[in-house]
């Protein structure tokens, strides 16, 4: 349901090979297993002998690359970027990786996050004549590398440096001539991982990153940390000191990560079980059959499922094979949309009361949609369990929020949205639950978006 | 696991204009609805006030379409295909829908099934001094059609003839310059079923192409029947009343179809899940976990899951966004192949006894592959259980099989079979099994794949 | 001058390998040199050990093929085909070469010309059953072949036969299984010449297809032969024995044809030299600089200037690197259009009086537009000649002519039109000097659209 | 002649609309025209409203823009770029114009040059913190711009101090929010003028992107001018002071150019009919025909015949259709590559003793390949002349010369060459009659290519 989720900006991947293989299309599988970060454009940069040659285009990965344009990215380290374009940022000048050329060389950046102080940067370097290329935040990280680079005796010194600058959500791989470099910002906010493919070294936002190319998970990497791979030291891990508290994102197991990805040491599939058992507990129904809204909605559905003794069961069928090119129903045609991404399973809804498990309400249309479709194929009763609690406040951390005043929840009650989308009854989880439903520990999640309470300063 | 499944060879669609839509883009809605029949190469030809216009190309639906082609698509009637071509017939010529002009005007025919007797009869029509554009089949059915119409008084009585001379499978849709035609052979092999959408006439391969543009289902094409329509007189039927069993291919149910498709009076869904449930029954075993494997074999979990006690999971999540542009890992890199379609899901499967249900084994090399997977992720023991009988004979009727010495089943005892794959156990369904699975009633399908009992002579 | 010039229909090219060329590159090139003859749509046929592959599509020939398809049209003979359509017949179906399957294996055929009996021909086919994909006439060419070769021992005794039932222009490339054909129509209207590179033959449109793969020029077909080329037998020559005038189009030394061509023994080069001295002696005029309108009118001009003493000079610069993808100006912006292909070289104009020399007037919008652009860069006077008769009437032999009305010799007298272009003086070539325009003999040409004079029968 | 021809690097066109005009198509014909100055790719920047847009990539013009972009490129303002990659500098993203944000808003340049001093001013700029996306000298002047608008009241003062810390060749279009501005090096190396169409005004190059667009030529742009063109002001001229003797590159006349446009007051053609003449007069030979290798070299031929007494032909005739798709000869191939691009028009050449006329002469290697062919077409003799004077020091103002060692006239004396290249006798132009061929006064022109008397100071 594109049109009513939040929109995670980015997904990285870098490759330091220390085997032969051809970084480029290893980076391509990673980054086409991280496809679900970032639809709308995407780019791989290499490090050929210290040449960076690049490639990167809107589209998915498997429309901006092709064959010969894989042959033609031969380098021994790489990075790589699918990107989700916050706002109007669509263009193709702002697909990443960036990559710049300063007083030590040249430097290459694919980032996933939100720097919250941007602004001033960009001010405090412009006041220095500093000129753009976009409006891209991630712009400005190398600005603020060559800077401290000149005075600074390694780019991880300049890094370290750098960072104390940035305030916000950032997981980074860098490429310097002679180095892959890894950092996740003081918070821990985003994903990030480094994995092992014999002596090749591996960074993915996530663990499925490392499983397509049958890389073994080594560890996360750490908030605050820096990571630098080079071939004489192989991996060397530097604390960047700045105090912070960790602050994971927890809509990644709600809904952005993949169910397969293990993310800061927890199974995300296995959370969405958990979460799913929990709401069964919170918000029980009577009821003849649980579906979950593919494809997130799904893992909540099996632990609702197992712990309601309610059957589950498939009620909704996901047409596939779309793309970029795909031809979207013309404004008149709009009210069938929900039909061309989902199908009602009719056999399994006919007659039924149903329990319908969705990840999320951002805006309550894709809701509506579905329930008015699972009416219309005999559904006697939807009763929808909603697996997070309520959106209400914006996210600084590198999600694509809409407006307050487009978020259902800040301007109705649940009874009200319960009619607005035609369900019969409407439950959220609580945000008490969040702290039970099997992450690590409480205290080290970003709820922000649900209880407003930011884990860095916010403008 | 695209390399080791059967192929369906096609998917028709149809839709008669008596509203105002834009005919091409609902076809093209259609053809998307039925991808999953044929993926190498799609079509749509239109009739613009008796001027055919016609695109076609190599490519899924998304690919050979954009919105300019489906404006200058204009018409008020129009036919759509999607192949999957047989051997090496691959080329764009083969593409369909056919178009031909003969002496009563324009006829364009999209046809999914296969003739048994083309070979006779493309001699015959040869030693006439007949001419092919291709060794495509459906290029014989314009020609005998042009034939008959000469010496007969209308097409649908020309096409009557045509039938008494074909012996196979096939679901048509025509087209003439006034009329929109569905065929569907006296056997009944391949689904067809009619739709209505406001007052116009819509006819697809299966229900779901009527689903995705909101069409409600009227009823299937009976077997031997000719189905006409035209503006004046709306739908009307003919009987070519032809003797024969009905022989509905099974593997529509067990395989080809979605799920949310009804095909003769039969869930899709329903008829895995059932199956599912049969199997456990048949071929139970002490486990921790029951996983499908995606796509297809769901269903079966689910059922196997439900009657077992053994609670269902998702094991494999699969990755999405291909296409036909997906630069596919080459042959040393091959091992890993089958982690770029599938992932393990494994927090599910670490230390866990798993039950794994697939739909078929053909060469059963994909099996092998996913066993291992889950083994390197931790299962400890991996039961397979397939949801069809073995796979013993060739089809004849439209699916493309391999030959007899690439079939495991031919070749090897269950226990070989286990071995090679490397399970800790495995069991088909059995044939007799197969008259239980909740399908209308025995005797009217085709599972001579299995028991080699064909419904019709082939030689 | 695109929009006011007579439209050829078509080039053709075939190559016969007996040394180790890249059959497809070489049809590629010979393709690339016949250019001018068709840009609408092309296409290579080749012979791969009796499995014909082939590719064609709408665009230039550097539009439609890439170094990937032509590797993969591998075979040892191959034929080609560059295509002006005739009206709407636009579409990518038409493109050729046209393949078909019959009794005796494959045939495939490039056409250059035009069947004057084709709706006859094709109404008998029709009563016999025949289908057709396209109304394109060379699709009958292929029925005919197959019915005869079904009752005649060879595919030359066929098409021998086939001979005897067209009336027309046509010249044929073709290929059979075995065998490189090419033919001729009896009166020889369209031009076919045969080369050889070291034991290769190559068969093309005109000489200079030969001369950019520096194939030597051997001889042309002459009227009704058939030029047969086999591994076993190299060339033989068989003649149809049809007793017809020898009428070559004039036109193809006015127009059509590149000036380095050779045809039927004489330069056309040389031809439209001697035609502009003609023209100098029929139409003198006192002026400052004689011009050619490029590109076909700068031989004329050249020869213009010889005969009158008035220097030589370029008037005109025409814009290159356009192509199918190019921008046209809007209906708004049309009236600039002139400029956009031509530009006026106003050091060589500006206060002269200009001799402007074009090969023929046909609508004279292109005309009126130049002459006025002329004067607009400072021309005192504008002199036209052009260098062929007036155009009074069609043409049934391959050249796409606009109707009667739209023709303005047809309704204006040379003062009129004069006066309508804007031009101080007008002078068409006579019908008379034709004769004398160094051409090999009288007799020998078509000149019926200047004189009226069908050298074969047309309805 | 492809292969051995010096590359100018660049194209610019500008366009300030007060009329109604579609800016980007305006431009997109103004580079069309510019097209024979860069060919490798090309690129759009408006100005929509303050928001700039731009669309640039590898490729043709044609090929770059379809009607879909043009439309989407909406603006007021705009400038555009052609571009002849420097060396290995082919990659996307070196394509123009360039832009950049920076404290007082976008700025996006296009640029015809090369800054000699570019190593010493990206060095202190590097010193400074500053990040480059390239290794694009044009970059540079972003910086240069942005450093000094911070402390300098407007953007043409910037720029004025910018051209005080720039050496070498450059013709500048930029464009800030409110501002088009086009600048010209203090040498005035590259040509650059303006235009008015209505009461907008265009700033090309060449004079004839005036002409496509019928745009009025006003004036050149004089040598360390510094054009503004606003909508309150119009057209304002500030000098930049900057004291340098003018230095045109004589090269525009010799081969760059197109040969419609004036350039400081000179026609091109007029030069070129005029170098013909004086080399007619430095080397007679007793010949029957004077050519020209097409497309510069016909100029130079018919002055050379005019003055000579010896007739003017065609004797080369050039293939169209080409572009940036066109499949080259492979290797083995190579030694046929001359007849793609040109083919002789043997019944003028032979038995003929023939003056061939070319511009210049590189490595020699093409003027080898044709002397060879027109040989092997018959030619009794062939002398060569050269339209300028030997080549013998490298440029550093935006041509793309080949290593001293490539150069044949440095390591080879006049007879060397001539036996080289296989002609009958060689004669070049002197470069003491380079004073007289009609250009405006001696003194003016940069001919450090054959005199090594640099302009302005190299290293």
């Amino acid at each position: 349901m594109i049109n009513d989720k939040l929109k995670e900006e980015c997904g990285v991947f870098g490759f330091f090979n220390n085997n032969d293989y051809n970084v480029a299309k290893m980076i391509y599988y990673g980054l086409y297993a991280l496809q679900h970060r970032g639809q709308e454009s995407c780019g791989i940069c290499v490090n050929n002998d210290g040449h960076f040659l690049q490639h990167k285009d809107m589209g998915l990965v498997n429309e901006v690359f092709d064959n010969n344009i894989i042959e033609k990215l031969k380098g021994g380290v790489g990075i790589g970027h699918v990107r989700y374009a916050a706002k109007n940022n669509i263009s193709r000048e702002n697909a990443q990786p960036l990559m710049s050329i300063y007083k030590k060389g040249t430097l290459a950046i694919a980032h996933n996050g939100n720097i919250v102080n941007a602004g001033k940067i960009r001010e405090q370097l412009e006041l220095g004549g500093a000129i753009f290329q976009s409006e891209n935040d991630t712009e400005l990280i190398l600005h603020l590398a060559a800077k401290h680079r000149v005075r600074t005796g390694s780019i991880e010194g300049a890094l370290c440096e750098v960072m104390k600058e940035l305030v916000g959500a950032y997981s980074f791989v860098l490429m310097s001539p002679r180095k892959l470099i890894a950092i996740r910002d003081p918070n821990g906010f985003r994903p990030l991982c480094i994995g092992k493919l014999d002596d090749s070294y591996v960074i993915s936002s996530e663990s499925a990153g490392l499983d397509v190319i049958q890389a073994e998970f080594i560890r996360d990497v750490e908030p605050g940390e820096i990571v630098v791979i080079t071939k004489e030291k192989g991996l060397q891990s530097f604390k960047s000191g700045i105090p912070a508290v960790t602050a994971h994102c927890i809509f990644e197991y709600v809904y952005f990560a993949r169910p397969d990805s293990v993310i800061d040491g927890c199974s995300v599939h296995k959370t969405r079980v958990k979460t799913g058992k929990m709401l069964a507990n919170i918000a029980p129904v009577p009821a003849d059959i649980v579906i979950g809204v593919p494809d997130s909605g799904l893992s909540f559905a099996v632990g609702y499922a197992e712990e309601s003794g309610v059957p589950y069961g498939e009620g909704l069928v996901r047409n596939r094979y779309t793309g970029r090119t795909f031809i979207k129903p013309s404004q008149g045609e709009r009210e069938s949309a929900v039909n061309i991404k989902l199908n009602v399973l009719r056999a399994n809804i006919e007659g039924k009361r149903v329990i319908m498990i969705d990840d999320s309400i951002v805006r309550g249309t894709t809701s509506k949609n579905i329930i008015n479709l699972l009416k219309k194929n005999g559904a006697k009763e939807v009763h929808m369990r909603v697996a997070s609690p309520k959106f209400l406040y914006p996210c600084y951390f590198g999600t694509d929020v809409p407006d307050k005043k487009e978020l259902l929840a800040v301007n109705f009650t649940t009874e009200e949205i319960c009619k607005r989308i035609g369900a019969d009854s409407l439950a959220f989880l609580s945000i008490d639950s969040l702290s039970e439903i099997g992450l690590k520990k409480d205290g080290c999640y970003c709820k922000a978006c649900f209880d407003g309470k930011y884990p860095c300063k916010v403008d």
